[in-house]
């Protein structure tokens, strides 16, 4: 990665800094195939539709390549956000992979660094191995949910209607590639509840207002309680897979598409440090909007 | 409602147009109670926090009157996507409300609009109006999902990594009061599938590509497929019941929260038209997006 | 004027104000002429172009009543920029009248507000009362320059390339109806100039560094320098005149134009109070730009 | 020059092109002066006002080196305008450049490419760079003044209130390195001027309307009339001169300023391509925002 702009002896300048990753990894071979052919649950046909041409190699602007540079911004966020709010953490982690789910009673945030699918729980791990072996075995592939939570979150982020905090965290990452769903707390769940069970009563604690519960995922009203700010996703399983699947060609005739190449059998790995990234960016974001409306990092209103 | 700008003798004028819908419903009463005190689940807190003081009457700029405004913007949308796309249609409805849920097997779209619960089966209503009646007497709240399905949205609406047109839709639905999670096509039970099962098989048709099926909600890489566009989302049960929560006042002390005054039971039910508004406001906003970039509301590039 | 929104006993509640002027000012009364007919000089004939239809009544949208709203907000921007930075001052004057100007070396600040052509120098008002009627009388228009002044805009507002104060003003400035030309400091003049003469010499003073002169109007790359903000433009005279003109009817027929009804000789004089408005609007912009970037209202770097 | 993305095998993709020009031309050698010290009429002092450091090398972000992005980026435009409005030119000149200055009597549109001033009237190169010569003998700079003209650009580009095409016209223009004045048409002489002058007649020609004259610069109600878009601005003498002023160091003590290195003495030479390219791209921005809003590249209200 470069450097193009923005940082000068260590610092940044105050003006836009630039990053670049070139690809290094792109093999010279006959994409002549997949320049002609739509692959069934990819950009390609979407792209070819709108534009009337694509980069066919390596998936062009539709790779999950393109999430590194949010990886790379997340970077730079994440930095920015911890020298502002000492304290704040924003870490991410797979929840779910097809049929495997991680078990809540056995929740261990120490954990998640220390194993490859970034779970909250060590013990889980050869199970989600041989789960993916298997998926992998079979030549096919698997979606994923990924939570990810920020922590030390000042109350006060966002806006009423225009700017809601949850409004940017939907959009970032629905943004990433392969993503099919948001939730901010509760999520789909809230609609099975009842208003008794879903209220987060509130209680004065030493430092403010604490909550006996967080259904609300940290967000009331577009704007951040200072509770953990809690979005969950689900990704698509990819659809680069070695099971032949139907398909057509740019010509109208009808073929049958198995991707060959590098795949991961499950894009939700990767996914977690992109999670991580766009919550840094959105809060960061939020972080600076506050402090130019209201001119702090933190909330005007006192209570208590 | 009043049109107080962008309209002369029955047309558009090109210019912005502006609604205003006066709040003639508002009762002078005493709000003294909830001037001091923050009910739990509610965006009381949050503003505030951020502000230091809130507009407490009707929930001011939190109460879900806002979306009323959001309904005649769609209104107007609809207009102009149907003026410009003949035969597209959007459409929303109810597909669970706590516990009880629509059977996808007998989902019959012409009785959407035959009963208050916007619901697709016609047989189901006694049994939602028994429910939501139980809600009621038991002084309680539900939540709520709702879908809303685009039909008929030409392919190529939408962009690659900026601007996706999912990415747009569920910022556009987050943005509504009360909403916890979105979803686009198999949403989060795109974590459940695998590969084999996800990928939405091609063929070619008479007027275009074909679909087996649609897991990916009309949407790939950020760009309509010109099959039904289908977003859902939850929205949590109303804060405001008649069972008594703990909560806190402005001076930090502890209370207990009832909240009268007219509160649904279930804000579900006046979501499915605020679902239809902010669909036919993007999938409009693409449109015309589309035609300044391509030049032409279809796809520009043909297949077959 | 209405607010509709945004404020809540006395005090602005963080959410958007929205102002409402009704005009009832619009006589009914017969718009025939002015229907089919496109007056030389007016937006007429481009709205009309641009969409195929225009409201034509007292201008529509090309009315200067359209400036009262930018009067409205400016109110709203420059109360909130005294709170903010006291001492602040924005003031605007006019500079020249068709063949009259003023003299600077009779300046008086004082004397602005005690004319009807906010002119600095109350000596010259008989001048200039006599130039203006003597255009009213022979049914012509005449154009004007303004000069708008920010003093007391704390050094470091503003940004490198985007988001340039100077960008900022001078898009606010030509925005507004009749503008024809936008000056900031030396302005136009500055083709004139050897860089000799241009640069404003640095010294240090008792609160941080003074200027010997101030030809770059307050702003040097994009960024305010702690002098005055020194912003000058050029209205044209209004095309709506008692002495007629050549144009041409809808349907491309030749036809003479005479506009009657209340219009002013100059509307350089009402664009003053326009000018300040935007000026404070533009000031305070950047001023909470910067405040969410640097983290305070005034210069991060300190000199000396 | 590099394209990093969004073009593939010759064809623009649809998606961002990004254009990479490195900066070779920059010697390793010792900024410690310039580095402690402010440069009059230069950003030096409010870049390091407003975010406390400043990339002193080759004045950083303010280098005039960065006007090569925006001609790069108007190359892009011209060539989708180009290929757009077949026909439409852009063409830039210098009418100022100190104390000498173009006589409009002589204006030869061949002439402007077959010089280096980009001056319309060859006979008139000598003086220029006799004039040049002598302000280069003394050490000094002089400022400029350059007009742009697009020809060709169909009626109907711009917006009545939000988006003007004139207010779009002066952001660009005004944020190109030095410039500090911006007209349209009359530009500042507007105020000079009466309602009778002013007025550009209007006539039916063969192909549509027909004006007499065109003191609107082509831009009337913020909405292009299909007429020539005159653009003129103003840059100022750079204030890099080896004639030593007054200044101040970072600590505060007074110093004098020689600016050595390749400092041109009039960057308004080096203005004329900066000015086209900006011209071409915000035509370019309101070309597609008209299809987009009205469904083609021309007007839609047809006049005769």
């Amino acid at each position: 990665m470069r450097i193009l702009s923005g940082v000068f002896e260590g610092q940044s300048t105050g003006t836009p800094i630039q990053l670049m990753i070139e690809n290094t990894d792109q093999r010279s071979r006959d994409y002549g195939d997949i320049a002609q052919t739509f692959r069934p649950g990819h950009a390609d046909i979407t792209y070819h539709q709108k534009y009337g041409l694509r980069d066919y190699r390596g998936g062009g602007r539709s790779s999950a390549r393109e999430t590194a540079a949010r990886v790379a911004a997340g970077g730079v966020a994440r930095a920015a956000l911890e020298a502002l709010v000492p304290g704040v953490e924003v870490k991410g982690y797979m929840t779910r992979m097809g049929d495997v789910t991680i078990d809540r009673d056995r929740f261990d945030w120490a954990a998640i660094d220390g194993n490859d699918f970034w779970i909250p729980d060590a013990g889980a791990v050869p199970e989600w191995e041989s789960y993916l072996q298997q998926i992998r075995k079979a030549q096919n592939s698997v979606g994923a949910e990924i939570e990810v939570v920020a922590r030390g979150v000042p109350a006060g982020l966002g806006a009423p209607v225009y700017g809601k905090l949850d409004t940017d965290l939907a959009a970032a990452m629905m943004s990433i590639n392969a993503v099919k769903g948001v939730e901010i707390g509760e999520g789909m769940a809230a609609a099975h509840l009842k208003g008794t069970d879903n209220a987060d009563e509130i209680f004065m604690g030493k430092d403010g207002p604490e909550y006996s519960s967080n259904h609300a995922g940290g967000v009331l009203g577009g704007i951040s309680t200072g509770q953990d700010v809690v979005v969950r996703f689900a990704v698509k399983p990819t659809s680069s897979i070695l099971t032949p699947r139907q398909s057509i060609r740019m010509d109208g005739t009808a073929t049958e598409v198995v991707t060959k190449g590098r795949h991961d059998p499950c894009v939700g790995i990767r996914a977690v440090p992109v999670a991580e990234a766009m919550m840094a960016c959105v809060i960061l974001d939020h972080l600076l909007l506050h402090r130019g409306q209201v001119g702090g990092l933190g909330p005007r209103g006192q209570i208590g």
